[in-house]
């Protein structure tokens, strides 16, 4: 593998249980490939109802961490795809040059144009999941398919 | 709503952060319908690569606690929902008379033979999630069913 993963999304997440299960993940998949998470501006202090606002706040902060990675943005409409399906994309995005960047959207989502910056739209569910759980779920399947990628055990 | 609300798998989650979570929805779940979650025997002390021996301890403690419900299992080759749908789905189910019961897998996943007793093979994604991954994505788009239903707002 060459080509770096990184992953990013405004804000920390505050839930310390969602937290801590970050971090066991992140440990995880650190054994397997060098991984960094990019926590970038989160708009606070707005009401739930401006959420055009918001994700314009945290779209300006994500650009400017955007560099010439290909990018994967999370959405719930975007392309579905088994874990062995995920586990080739990833192996062959990770056996390019370039970079590859998975990025989630906070509370409201991600703005128009970073989608429209998207290499790809990954859906993790036709289900709309909460970021938190949207967190944690890319990090599992990145895990999983790094055990597939290396054929190593992983639980269902 | 009529109907009552169980969801059964096979032993308590181990994990104090997954379990967290888990309690978490639950009680929001249970603000607004009743729900009942039913842990049955898991199978302890075997291989893992035992599985159909796991699955087989698993769905006699299974069997024993499902009645006369619509049973969903949980799959992830299943079918496929948004949210939306899922909602609507939920909503038909608890306003009839018989039980509606969720069914997940420990570790090692469902028995066939609980899977073809089921109404309804449920896919929360076309991606294979770890059992603890699941039961907390279920109890996540339960709430959030229960929340589009009543008309309330829930975050993305």
């Amino acid at each position: 593998m060459s080509g770096r993963l990184r992953i990013l999304w405004p804000g920390k997440t505050r839930d310390l249980d969602w937290r801590a299960l970050q971090e066991f993940y992140l440990r995880r998949i650190r054994q397997l490939a060098p991984c960094e998470v990019v926590e970038t501006r989160e708009a606070r202090g707005l009401e739930d109802s401006q959420s055009a606002r918001i994700k314009e706040i945290e779209a300006a902060s994500l650009e400017k961490r955007l560099k010439d990675d290909y990018i994967i943005c999370l959405s719930d409409g975007g392309k579905t795809m088994t874990s062995e399906a995920f586990a080739g994309f990833l192996q062959k995005r990770l056996s390019e040059a370039r970079g590859t960047a998975f990025v989630g959207g906070g509370f409201a989502g991600l703005a128009g144009r970073i989608l429209e910056r998207a290499d790809l739209t990954l859906s993790l569910s036709p289900m709309t999941f909460s970021h938190e759980l949207c967190r944690v779920a890319l990090l599992e399947q990145i895990y999983r398919a790094l055990t597939i990628m290396k054929g190593k055990r992983y639980a269902k």
